[in-house]
């Protein structure tokens, strides 16, 4: 398309080239550049070779024969898709089967399957909360809960964070009769834990609810992998609600709400991002369900994910890198500059050792770093050979602060 | 679990039982039950025989069998799951070749592919907006576009419904800079359609940027399905941005955006709702791209569908009942109650007519109504059959104004 170009039309000294209605975005492109902070999309291949230690596949159950085999099969029997609103014929009976299964598993009266984590933590933090209310936050939380916050139309403070001490006064002296505590369990970025059972007694004192997203605890943490909620006691209390995701150690895609049935029928009738969307693809649902059973009958998985995470941090630690003390899977690997992030990164793929690389704005403190995820399926030729490979591209003395 | 009942401790006055603090969830409840605005969720099995005029699979490509069968391959060969954001591991080959082939179908340089339209919707909105920015809107915007806009903290603008000169002036009279309009292409209540070329002359007037959610006008309408802004010639253009979702007529679940290719780059690096969202699961990406080839390859089917919508709308009309004219594939019936509407919509699935029942809050104007879908493998007994059923469930008198 042939476009006049600005300040040659003498006549119309306004006229401007239409393109220039996005050149704000190159601008910005090149601030991110010059930061080392552009990304990129690098297709993943089904044969890769690569050892991935980047994922969320916690369990490795994603590419397990039983849970990709129900996955297909829910596919040829129901459709690809779930042609609607989980309020109109988007809800299929896996759905609720599914639904069912994740409260008794966990220990909830009940739960609501939406497409992702995300939309559910939109739709729990929303529907929860609302104006005349008040939400007291960790300063780390996940991207989707501080938009959900963001919507909420409630009165937030945000508290430092692992400070349940700071939430307690945040909680005591807020103006509103109702109130949520919004936390993660494990924080995505360095895998530490918020101290859950503090945070639940500043609820209960000031009562407020406790929202917790378990995203990273599920399948990982508490017996047989109930999650950090139901190892902190928590799980079926009255006034806390729980959220999950079941692309991580539950191998699909979507996400939960866990808590009582009450919270459950309320989010049914009101949480937009559950209204408002088609309902998770059949394939997806019987994934998670499937990958469920999996981890009820075989609770000794979770422990594999803890100690090989384990394993991980203090060798690396061993060899003078500042990898973090994993609580769950996670471990991440400071660095002194995303460009050295992105470098060790890029490094250890060319290794053949897959890591993530955590940049502004994916992490809290502005810190970058590598982040590592253990699985349950590692053999330990594989943590041998990721320390050997780490410890070389991201060398000790370039993380020393 | 045993709490203390409010008011039965005289040593501490301020005791309360834990469970009081979702009692208000139970005072919601009730005005929902009383107001007929209580939802149920109604499990879809996958033998029903009834008539589906509720789902958004406008081409009937969900349980398509190529689709069905390349989502299963899928499954089989990449796992269940994308196993992390897009971003580090959840970037498949298949979402590549998806948003490639998406960006040349529909006439784009790029697309970007997210895990639900609701996503994609947030994604565009809140990247390409911001501080500082404004935003001009229809009054009846889907609730994601919507939410993308309370998100973007952006000056926002509601104007009224299908009204280009008022989003004119609002874009005239802006106080910023940069700008977006943002509306549906086809309305998702009433199936109507924007008046794209005049919103879009305005934002080309006043240098803002137009941004279209075309969910309901890809496969339906447009030269062989390319959607509302295909059919409007502003599909390529540099300052036009179009979301779809892969959930309607290509039967799968998830979004995308399909743009200029800074602007795709630039939802790369900053749209949260991609960033930390888990990337779609390899089953949808497979069957909306198998779903997309079916759609080149037989370009009459979005003509089908609008044809089956116009037959439905016209002899309900005939009938006397207050019909919307659809512009797509979706006909409303008007309502005079939520209750009237909800036991129409009983009537009909109890005769075997699945409808949808659309009552506040998913109603913009208020009005409570049947929506109707059409899909392009309905045959003519089956739209008589509809017809027959839904008049006699809806009875003209009861839906005169």
């Amino acid at each position: 398309m042939c476009q006049p170009r600005a300040g040659t039309d003498r006549r119309n000294v306004r006229l401007v080239p239409v393109t220039s209605v996005f050149d704000w975005l190159d601008t910005r492109a090149d601030e991110r550049r010059r930061a080392g902070l552009t990304r990129t999309l690098r297709p993943r291949r089904p044969d890769s070779d690569l050892l991935d230690l980047a994922g969320n596949d916690y369990l490795g159950l994603s590419r397990d024969k039983r849970v990709a085999g129900a996955a297909a099969a829910a596919t040829l029997r129901w459709g690809a898709g779930a042609t609607g609103s989980r309020l109109v014929t988007g809800t299929i009976e896996a759905h609720t089967e599914l639904e069912h299964e994740l409260a008794s598993f966990c220990g909830t009266q009940a739960a609501l399957v939406f497409s992702s984590g995300f939309t559910a933590n939109l739709g729990a933090v929303t529907a929860l909360s609302g104006k005349g209310s008040a939400i007291v936050t960790d300063a780390y939380l996940h991207a989707s809960l501080i938009d959900g916050c963001r919507l909420s139309r409630a009165d937030v403070a945000v508290v430092a964070h692992g400070d349940p001490s700071a939430a307690a006064h945040a909680l005591r002296t807020r103006r509103t009769e109702r109130a949520l505590m919004v936390t993660d369990s494990v924080f995505s970025v360095d895998g530490d834990l918020a101290a859950l059972p503090a945070l639940h007694a500043a609820c209960r004192e000031t009562r407020a609810a406790l929202v917790v997203d378990d995203a990273h605890g599920l399948g990982v943490l508490g017996e047989g992998g109930r999650g950090a909620v139901a190892d902190a006691g928590l799980i079926g209390e009255p006034d806390v609600v729980t959220t999950v995701t079941l692309s991580k150690a539950l191998g699909a895609q979507g996400g939960a709400v866990l808590g009582p049935r009450r919270v459950i029928k309320h989010l049914v009738d009101s949480a937009r991002s559950f209204i408002f969307d088609t309902g998770l693809a059949p394939a997806s649902t019987a994934a998670a369900l499937t990958a469920l059973n999996i981890l009820r009958d075989e609770p000794d998985l979770p422990g594999r994910v803890r100690g090989n995470a384990l394993a991980l941090s203090q060798r690396l630690r061993a060899a003078g890198l500042r990898a973090t003390e994993p609580a769950a899977a996670v471990v991440s690997v400071l660095a002194p500059t995303p460009e050295a992030a992105l470098r060790w990164a890029e490094d250890c793929r060319s290794a053949g050792v897959w890591v993530g690389c955590f940049r502004p704005p994916s992490v809290p403190d502005g810190v970058s770093r590598l982040r590592l995820t253990a699985r349950a399926d590692l053999t330990e030729g594989e943590v041998d050979r990721a320390v050997e490979v780490i410890t070389r591209c991201a060398p000790p003395r370039a993380g020393a602060s």
